[in-house]
């Protein structure tokens, strides 16, 4: 039975970059050696991850004074590699959700924090407005995508102060103005490659300006000068990336594949509005996220998520169930997310009403 | 033509874990998705990372009391991350090379630093002898195997302070008396798996006593107690590495490979010292690794350098020109190079004499 993948992430990614992934692994391009065991230093997995992040700059249309760079250990590690490199006095969040909640977190061992408003009181369920960045913060922290909340900021924002982005999960689903943001960061584990690298979009001139020490491999420095290759990076997980952002080009690049979320997003949005055994948990219609789309059960129908969750399973779909901080369900629509999953999980949707 | 491939790292892996990944890249065991797009929390990876750390345990019988992790970052992240936790007032370092330089430079951000020797003064082609551990260090640092040098220590040292390993490039080549370290880390890219993980064998003891706050990804209690699972782990690394790990269980385990290794390396130094072209660059005997084997050109042979390059990579050998700072070759032998793979590049060196 064919399987949709709806997993947070790690998650979906193009067949087009798993087929070549697998072929990479037993022999890459005809070199007789696995990408697995191939230097970093080689003049083959050079051009690997030049191709990687110029396919980045390429698709985000970067302008000049940017650096594009693949960084260890996720978002969670930047959480600490940002403070380090970049607070020395006071910065400012917006918190939405869990992970902006670890950014907070973190930052607070380096310097002071402002959470200029949170949407905690109601589980996060909405984009908090009407707050304003203070003007002497080194910078103002976001989360563009919040995972588990489903909720998304899709507009760019005008900042004051440096921008600062955690786009783990909604990175290269829509054109950006990178302009406005003095960073752009995140795990890569959804629509740019397979779990294993952080990436980062860095304004040079932002960097250099810590009045503390900062260790060679926490400096964002030491990535933007040895471009990634200050020691040895996640090849594997690099080259797979390199092939899913070459994918997501051959496919028309930000403009089409928006298009498409948009189509995606909307067709599982009015499923949940139409059917009566289900409810999205985000109210307002311009925060509702169009990577992650999360429902639960409607008031009549509380005792049946259980059953809609096996019936859903046996219908293909996996990785539907919703975080255990709001339960229900989370459908998580990537890029490499055809429509014709989303229709899938829709069908199964209706169905399941239908048999009641 | 059959390659031999000589990479100092990311290296040769077994065949067995090459295959394996590339099928569990199209399909992870019949469940119908990719490896890389899992859930690092699903049941199915759950069981990936279990087996390779518990995979680790056993290998080394690792006694009670050690945790071993899989960390971000490869092993110049611990060279941050473990002043970080254990350093409070003075480290004591052995310098036997590069990586053990690049280990002291980051401590020093965090106390003070005692080199107790250094082999510096001969492009460390040696381990020093005769130094002391002072007994008022929070821990002494050792780099059991140089890489760069082709210097290795191969005894468990008696350390009057918790001693640090750092064993990127001999982690189970050989038994190891696990219970002589306090910890043991490194790099995974050479004996444990592909580049994109470093790993940590921790007595558990020692962590929780640094008087600074950590940040938490670079904590390493947040590896040992979320089981390497506190944010997303490089899944696709750690498959590999599971499977390389299970096909080294059932090569015999460390005695069976430790004589295999002791093997290989007796054949090519063997060949180093009868070859009137080649020298070995470390001259002690029981200084040499045998991970790491270190040639140049002997005295009358000099200008042949580039010729013998040519010459091997046109018989298959990959990998083995020497690293820019002590030039010659460096003939990489980890546990996947099979013994004819060594005998492929002895009958070379044979040939190219003979032909002089």
């Amino acid at each position: 039975m064919k399987k949709h993948n709806f997993n947070a992430g790690p998650s979906i990614l193009s067949q087009y970059a798993i087929e070549e992934t697998a072929k990479g692994v037993l022999n890459l391009n005809g070199s007789g050696l696995s990408i697995l065991e191939i230097s970093h230093r080689s003049k083959e997995f050079s051009a690997i991850i030049e191709e990687a992040e110029n396919l980045i700059k390429e698709l985000l249309e970067i302008p000049q004074g940017y650096s594009v760079v693949f960084v260890h250990g996720g978002a969670s590690m930047q959480f600490c590699m940002i403070p380090y490199n970049l607070l020395n006095k006071k910065a400012a969040f917006l918190d939405t959700g869990t992970w902006a909640s670890k950014a907070i977190k973190e930052a607070k061992n380096f310097g002071e924090v402002v959470v200029v408003a949170s949407s905690k009181d109601k589980t996060y369920n909405y984009i908090p407005k009407g707050w304003t960045i203070p003007s002497d913060a080194d910078y103002f922290h976001i989360t563009t995508n919040n995972t588990i909340y489903g909720t998304e900021i899709t507009t760019d924002i005008d900042s004051p102060v440096p921008l600062i982005a955690d786009a783990s999960s909604d990175i290269l689903s829509r054109p950006m103005d990178v302009s406005k943001y003095a960073m752009i960061y995140g795990g890569a584990q959804k629509n740019i490659g397979p779990a294993g690298i952080g990436f980062a979009i860095i304004k040079d001139e932002i960097l250099g300006k810590a009045n503390r020490p900062i260790p060679t491999i926490l400096d964002y420095r030491t990535y933007t000068q040895e471009k990634s290759l200050y020691n040895t990076p996640s090849c594997g997980a690099i080259y797979t990336a390199m092939l899913n952002l070459r994918w997501l080009k051959n496919e028309g690049g930000l403009k089409e594949i928006h298009k498409r979320n948009l189509e995606k997003a909307r067709v599982l949005y009015d499923e949940i509005e139409r059917n009566k055994v289900f409810v999205a948990t985000v109210n307002d219609v311009n925060d509702r996220s169009i990577m992650n789309v999360n429902f639960i059960m409607s008031e009549n129908y509380k005792d049946k998520e259980e059953d809609f969750q096996k019936f859903a399973s046996s219908k293909g779909m996996v990785g539907i169930k919703g975080h255990r901080s709001i339960g229900g369900f989370r459908a998580s629509i990537y890029n490499a997310m055809p429509l014709s999953g989303v229709q899938a999980l829709v069908d199964a949707m209706k169905e399941f009403e239908k048999a009641l």
